[in-house]
């Protein structure tokens, strides 16, 4: 019987991969020290980066799997993290469905033609994301080969249904989402049939990445904590849920994620998630008593401790890992994506730290 | 013995006011119904308050005594309110601190030189509320003879020193309060120096309020939802406390209010306060389990759902209303202010069901 030397190449890499830290985070098994990634680690506090942004803007980056496959390993070159995680962004599948998106200097995300009427979700389309997203996908494939030879994990990540909602309802950003409460309160009808199309594009757009390679998926409902929990429950719950269910068939691990959860930690964990990730609003080990042990825990550092002298930050790490108190399954990340004008030094040496640390 | 006559109508209207049905809940007594006001009563959604609003500036009604009474009426003469609170801004004590305050259309507040440094902490002023903040006092005194008339308390308020000190060193408002948790991660002595000062001007203000009339203080942590609970504990939970103890002095019930505060409630309670007020990111029963019976809660509808049509309204306060389960303490009001273009006619309903409603 002959091997394929490349299968045999790939089925190592694969049993490396499985075996890092992450993954094993994931599934709640010991690991030799805290696996570390930070969201949007890619980013513009890195001068590389900033570099490469005078050439392009974000959306050409996106969209070219080359240069976004560059971005992805930039931090990875720079740091000793534990993942990887696909350049990427959460609002590019709303343009699938019809939307038109731009990122405005200073301005952030906007969509031009934002949804307001049963008409305006009726039109949306639920495009197959190898069509509409071929270009994260192509990055994934790119990103891959990449990790694969640092016997690192490379994740994906979606927007969650709420979080896509409210920028296509909203148009942008909002301070108090407004308008896309309004029409879920408003107009049951209209709201529920959003969410049916949104949670049909983000599962199968972290299914289809899961497919293209991804072995982590990581699902941002950056936006829920603007949710009384009585309407994560009726009006967001079940959306998500069957986004996450969707992407289960990949077999591929999900960290669903989202910031002001203090509130509605059990939910979020009930409507599915390998790991929940939570943001600094809350004490890790209160978190972790509420989520109970079924969950691996993602968290917790406030992104803006980077800005602190090292023993500031230090200390505050070490809080965390000391709460997380060498469990199995806690990933160290921040609660929200690192800042623009984060000191490098400061994550470089925030990485070596959590990796060296003991808990006693 | 004589009876000086307007001593003895001032002694009965006390007596009313004291058994009206807001002191009652905050003292966690049984009323006949849930007493109800609304966090910015007074403000901007209703005509009567633009109409003026043309002719004067935010500024220029809060210190003019007559017009802030005018306004704080304003809600009290067209709903059925169990309270009124001083119109006024949680700002202005800034101003007697040295720091250039302005309300800019569109931007809302500013401060033209913020606080950044040991000096600039330095030569902040702690001067007597009698002085810098004569005109809400004067005002106080007014809407008190107004009130007394219709057997309602009068609110008196404060910004905390937390939310003050934010818009101190952020110089306004704020996304991610960089600038602010970087002096106080960064710069610890120039942080507590800080504080120290705030605390003082809070407590001062509060009890100066309680002493011109004010029935009721409500001290607004609108901001401390930034803060991870060890920052809370570590840098601002004593300065809340010693603004609280100042103000107890005058014997007046507190309501401790807070947005996101679903991480840290118990340490709010901690801090002081004969009611915590919490926002609608949490279900209101379970908040008050954590908080325990010893404290009465203030909460907590969506501000948003006052856009809904009324069925959808009414379901939404019933759930509140049903959760509180008609204990001693429940004081009904919305998570935070009310927004700018908030259908009176909803807010109208809302005040007369909370009123009607019996829980089964």
């Amino acid at each position: 019987m002959s091997v394929d030397p490349l299968n045999f190449v790939q089925a190592q890499s694969n049993s490396i991969v499985e075996n890092s830290r992450l993954l094993k985070a994931c599934r709640r098994e010991k690991t030799d020290t805290t696996p570390v990634w930070l969201m949007r680690q890619a980013g513009r506090y890195m001068p590389e980066y900033r570099q490469l942004r005078e050439k392009y803007s974000i959306l050409e980056i996106i969209k070219t799997p080359e240069l976004a496959c560059e971005v992805t390993m930039q931090p990875i070159n720079a740091f000793d993290l534990d993942a990887g995680i696909i350049f990427a962004d959460i609002l590019p599948p709303l343009e699938g469905m019809g939307l038109q998106l731009d990122f405005v200097k200073g301005e952030g995300p906007i969509i031009y033609n934002p949804v307001r009427t049963a008409d305006d979700v009726a039109q949306l389309y639920v495009t197959p994301p190898e069509e509409s997203l071929w270009f994260t996908l192509e990055a994934i494939k790119l990103a891959r080969v990449e990790l694969d030879q640092r016997g690192l994990p490379l994740i994906g990540f979606s927007g969650a249904p709420y979080t896509l909602a409210a920028y296509a309802v909203e148009g942008g950003g909002s301070a108090n989402h407004l308008t896309v409460k309004s029409l879920m309160m408003s107009d049951p009808q209209t709201w529920h049939a959003l969410m049916e199309k949104l949670s049909e594009v983000v599962g199968q757009y972290l299914l289809a990445q899961a497919k293209a390679g991804a072995q982590v998926l990581q699902l941002f409902d950056s936006w829920v904590g603007q949710l009384a929990p009585e309407d994560y429950r009726q009006n967001v719950m079940s959306y998500t849920r069957h986004a996450i269910e969707i992407a289960r068939e990949s077999g591929v691990p999900i960290i669903h994620f989202g910031t002001d959860t203090s509130g509605i930690l059990e939910l979020l964990r009930d409507a599915g998630g390998d790991v929940i990730g939570i943001d600094w609003r809350i004490d890790l080990d209160t978190a972790w008593a509420r989520l109970g042990d079924g969950v691996a825990v993602q968290g917790n550092l406030d992104p803006i401790a980077l800005f602190a002298p090292w023993p500031e930050l230090q200390k505050r790490a070490q809080n965390i890992l000391d709460q997380a108190g060498g469990r199995a399954g806690h990933i160290f990340n921040l609660g929200h994506g690192i800042l623009p004008n984060t000191p490098v030094d400061n994550v470089k040496r925030l990485v070596d730290f959590v990796h060296e640390y003991q808990v006693v």
